[in-house]
Parts: structure tokens; C-alpha cells; sequence
């Protein structure tokens, strides 16, 4: 029966440039058994990351993580539940989040960052994947940590219409300071100030251009920058920094789809007159605080100062499809796969 | 008399890339009287700081200093005796410190960082200007809130051969980590391990260069990098970086004769993947704790841990060329230029 069976979306070509569709492919292979220490997830729901792009290239491969392999399952986190396990820390029923891959069912044996899931009944379990996941916790920690937006302070955010923008921008606003969201597109410009309830939001591709924009929205600079994005995003910001602004490197989304590096910033000397502070940081280093980084972010979230701005895509044949057009900038908040339900009782 | 006529340095040309000893002259004006609310100082030493070679661009001037003008005497630090005063914070035979002009006599109404000072009998005065100065303060104030190095961590030191070079990396031997100083010469590099003690030290501009000699001589990385030239040096010790690197972010000589920014560095994303911390500072927001700082560096001194390396230049004519063979990379520590002594008695 189909049910047994595992559907798997793989890498058909390393990318060049931006992702296409012709890049993933699907196949079905047989369900997996868990042999000793294993365990079988079947997976609720894929989470879709421009941060796995980079490992998709020919040739990828940093000692982070390996680079992937031709028609092989494409690796990515996933939210599932276990239905079958050798393993005696995961019993049927539990509600698990790790790296696998973009796959109906996956085999797991607890580790790369394999977790269990005190689901809060009241928030949707997708949100595990965003909001209170491993995006919305990269917005906290970094914000928390780096950033520190005060209240008064102006806080650019780039990608601010993507899975960790969109709560990096919320978080700061939280926090009291006016809020420049970067995007896209003017559609989703008025998505930010309406819905997400910045203070404003520049559409970097408009004629008025970044640094103009910038100089209009933020004409006495920027105390903090959160960076998505790297390259002339970046040197642009670097710019227009005040004295001892803070920028938190958080991705380089920019040179994600550059099998060569992107031109450096130009304006490195900036941080020196501006005694600007650049750090970058991993959230999976802060493992140990993620429960109550979760609880104060699903209290945010239940208050309603918080959205948990989130696309839903059905069906794991619109996976490789659907991480295209993020690269393309066509969508708003994070964005999951649903590709299977809860069992029943 | 002599004695009552004023010899400045003035600018004769801005200068195009390294500057030239025809870029400077000598003029002679008469002896400015102090007006109320000024004083006059027989400057006794001249200080040569690359970092103001950038404002002697045609069109400089950023906000922090204007750009110098042409016939007009070139912007200086100077160490002098008060001569006469009409400010009562002044009185003749003071010690005192501040930006002024390369120039016998300077007048001064104890703003520009015009500072008295305390000087400690047991060291040299010029030390003022170098070890216990702006530059070893610099050294002093980038390491201590920003490198932070620790007892065997590996800490890199670019221009380890200049004024805040040599003090920077001899701190963080005092510090207990090994130290790597970067210099020009392979005599320089002779002088960094034999005289200042340093664990290793590398020429790069030898045939092995900087990436291969860096691979050599710091095999597991770098955890602390005192930057002060920027551009490519920057961007190779961006690339070894351990993780927790702390990048102390002092100067961009690299730029300093160029009128166009540099290429900025390939290896941003490095920042991110190892969560490391840049961060650009200004050693004159530091003042209230200079008197702290100069009392532990005198201390290091005189218990012989540290030592002040100058070149004193004789004459205040030799003070451009002097000036441009510190961007030949031709001196060793602090040069400073002696212009003028104190009164007796």
C-alpha cells in the first residue's frame, strides 16, 4: 500500500545560480526498517531553508556539513512522529524535529540535532519549524545577543519578509526600537507595515534604490543591522552605521546561489569610525537555552505581540517547486511542506 | 633671535599613494603670541601617526578631522612645555599633550585633546607619545575590551613592527598567548622574536607569502587578530579564524594612500560559520581611563615586561621624510621626531 511506501525529493543538479525546478526530482523507494539504536519518523512536515542552498553546489562540502550528492534525498530539517523505534529514548507517538531529509519518512538514530517536541497545544505544531524553531530561535539569539536593539533605536532588518527576518523584525519592535524592514517587493513591503507592524519597509529592487532608501528612512543611521544577506546589502548598511552599532552576521543569503565569492564590502573602515561591533553566531550553539527561548517566544505568540508568519505548502511534490521561489522572493514568513498528518488517538 | 621664530612642516602637495618627501617642506613664520583664553608650547617632540597620512588626501575630511589644506601646516600630535599662557588652566612649565601642528611652537586653547601631563621621572617623555601615548593606549585599550586574549590562544598581530603594533603584540605576551607579529622585512621579523620576544613572526612580503606562511605558523587557527591595515591581510586572517575569533578592528593603513576604497574581503561569511566578533574602536573615547592605563603600562615598563620601542629623528626638517619611510615600513616601534627641549630649572 502507499502508505509503506517513502516518497523522497532529490537532487536531480547541483543548482547553479538560483535553484529551478528541474534541479529536484521525486522518487519512490521502499519504507525503511530501523535496524538496533534506529528509529522511523513519518514526517508532518519539511522545512524549507536558503541556508542548505550553499550545500547543494558541485563541490560543496566545509567540514560544517557535506556537501550533497546527485540523486540523493535532498538534506533538510523535518518535524515528524516516530510510528516504529529500536531506539530507547524515542517511542511511537513522539513528536520529533531534526536534519533528515526531504522525505515522507525518515530513518533517525537521535542525532545531528535530533530532538523531541513538547508540542504547546495551543500553537501549531508547524510552528516548531518556524517561529519556535530553529529560524525564529536564530531571530532570538541573535537579537538577544548581538544585536540588542534599545528602545528607541533603529534596527534595519534584511530579508524582513523571510522566516528569520520576519521575528527579528517583531522581536526589535517588541523591544521598542522602530523597525526598516529590507524585501522584495512592494507588495510585500505593506505585508511588513500592516501586518507585521514595522514602522517602514524598503523594496531594495525599487527605482529609488538601498542606499537612497536608506538615507530616507534612516537619516541618522542604524544602531543595529541584522544581515541575512551579506555582499552590497551589507556594504550598504555598513555605510550608514551610527557609533557603536552592532550587526548581527546571521546568513549570507546573497552568495547562496555564487559557486565564487561575492565582492567584499568596500566599507570596512566604517566600523572602525563607527566603533561598530560585526559577530556572527550559529544558533545551534545555544541548544541548551532553546526551551525557554521557545516558551518566552510562544508567550509572545499567545499574547498576539508576536506572528508566527508561516505558508503552508501542500504535498511534498511542491517541495523543490516551493524552495525555488523563495530564492525568488515569492514568499512571506516561513515556509513548510505539509506532507503528512498525526496519527489518530 | 632664532628661538622666536616658528618652524612648520606644511603640506606642499596632497599626497598620490606613499607619500613623498617632496610632498613636504619647511617654511619659517614668526613666534604667534597667545591670545586670552590661549597658551603657547615649545613642542619638544613631534609624533608620526599613519593613521593621519588619510586626511592629507586632496578632498579629505569625514566628519572626524577635515582634510589638511596645501601650504598649511601639516595636523599633528605633539608633545611640549607650556611657554606662556593667558588660560588659567595653563602654566608655564606645564607638560602637555595634544593635536596640534608639526611645528616648533604651536599656540593652544586646551581643547583637541590637549591634555597635561604627570610624567613618571623614570621614563623617557617621549615614551608619552609611543608606549604610554595614543598608540600604546590604542594597543593597550583594543586588546583589553576587545581581543581579550587568553593564555594560549594564538593571537595575530599585523604591522607588529610599528607603534601600536609592537606594544599590541607584546601585551599579549604578557597576556600568556603565543604571538605572531606580520611585518615587512625579514630583519624586522629578527627583531620582533630576538628583542620584543615574540613567538614567531612572519615577512609577508617572502616568497612564501601570507596565506602559506599563516598556514605554517598557525596551523589551528587564530583566535584574536589585531587588524591595523585592512584590505587583503584582513581578508587572509578573516579566512583562518578559529572559532570564537575576536578580530580587533584598529586601522585600515592598507587604505590610507589610496583615494578609492580597497576591495573589501572575500571571507565575510567566515564571521558567520565561526561566530566571530569584529569590532572597530577609537582610543579617544577612552580618555577618562588613560591615567589607569599609562600606570599599568609605566609598571610593565619599568619591570622590564615591556619594552617602549621608538626611533627618536633628530631636527624637525627630517620630519616628512621621516614620515614617509614609515610608510616604506623603514622604522622599528614609535618614531618620533625631537624638535625642541625643556627649560631648565
Amino acid at each position: 500500500m502507499s502508505a509503506r511506501a517513502n516518497t523522497q525529493v532529490v537532487l536531480r543538479a547541483h543548482p547553479r545560480g538560483q535553484p529551478q525546478e528541474r534541479d529536484f526530482g521525486c522518487v519512490q523507494v521502499a519504507l525503511p526498517q530501523p535496524a538496533d539504536g534506529q528509529f522511523l519518523i513519518r514526517n508532518l512536515y519539511l522545512s524549507l531553508d536558503a541556508g542548505f542552498r550553499q550545500w547543494m553546489n558541485e563541490g560543496a562540502g566545509d567540514g560544517y556539513l557535506p556537501g550533497m550528492q546527485l540523486n540523493q534525498p535532498v538534506m533538510g530539517l523535518v518535524l515528524g512522529e516516530v510510528v516504529e523505534s529500536r531506539q530507547p529514548d524515542y517511542a511511537p507517538g513522539d513528536l520529533v524535529m531534526g536534519r533528515t531529509r526531504w522525505e515522507s519518512y525518515s530513518l533517525a538514530d537521535g542525532t545531528d540535532y535530533m530532538t523531541k517536541l513538547a508540542a504547546d497545544p495551543d500553537v501549531p505544531v508547524s510552528h516548531y519549524l518556524g517561529v519556535l524553531g530553529p529560524t525564529g530561535l536564530t531571530a532570538y539569539f541573535g537579537m538577544r545577543d548581538i544585536g540588542r536593539p534599545k528602545p528607541g533605536e533603529t534596527v534595519l532588518v534584511s530579508t524582513a519578509a523571510g522566516a528569520v527576518g520576519s521575528v527579528a523584525a517583531q522581536i526589535a519592535r517588541i523591544r521598542g526600537s522602530r523597525v526598516i524592514g529590507l524585501t522584495s517587493s512592494d507588495d510585500k513591503c505593506r505585508w511588513l507595515v500592516d501586518d507585521l507592524g514595522l514602522d517602514a519597509a524598503l523594496n531594495y529592487r525599487s527605482d529609488e534604490g538601498l542606499a537612497a532608501g536608506l538615507a530616507r528612512l534612516c537619516p541618522d543611521g542604524i544602531d543595529v543591522y541584522f544581515d541575512n544577506v551579506g555582499g552590497a546589502t551589507l556594504d550598504t548598511a555598513l555605510a550608514h552605521l551610527r557609533i557603536g552599532a552592532r550587526v548581527v552576521m546571521c546568513g549570507g543569503l546573497a552568495g547562496y546561489n555564487d559557486t565564487t565569492p561575492l565582492p567584499g564590502p568596500l566599507n570596512m573602515f566604517k566600523i572602525i569610525t563607527q566603533r561598530a561591533l560585526l559577530q556572527g553566531f550559529m544558533v545551534t550553539d545555544y541548544v541548551a537555552e532553546y526551551p525557554a527561548a521557545i516558551a518566552e517566544l510562544a508567550g509572545w505568540l499567545k499574547e498576539g505581540r508576536l506572528r508566527g508568519a508561516e505558508e503552508v505548502v501542500e504535498g511534498i511534490e511542491q517541495t523543490g517547486p516551493a524552495f525555488c521561489r523563495m530564492f525568488a522572493g515569492g514568499n512571506r514568513g516561513k515556509l513548510v511542506v505539509h506532507v503528512g498528518d498525526r496519527s489518530r488517538g
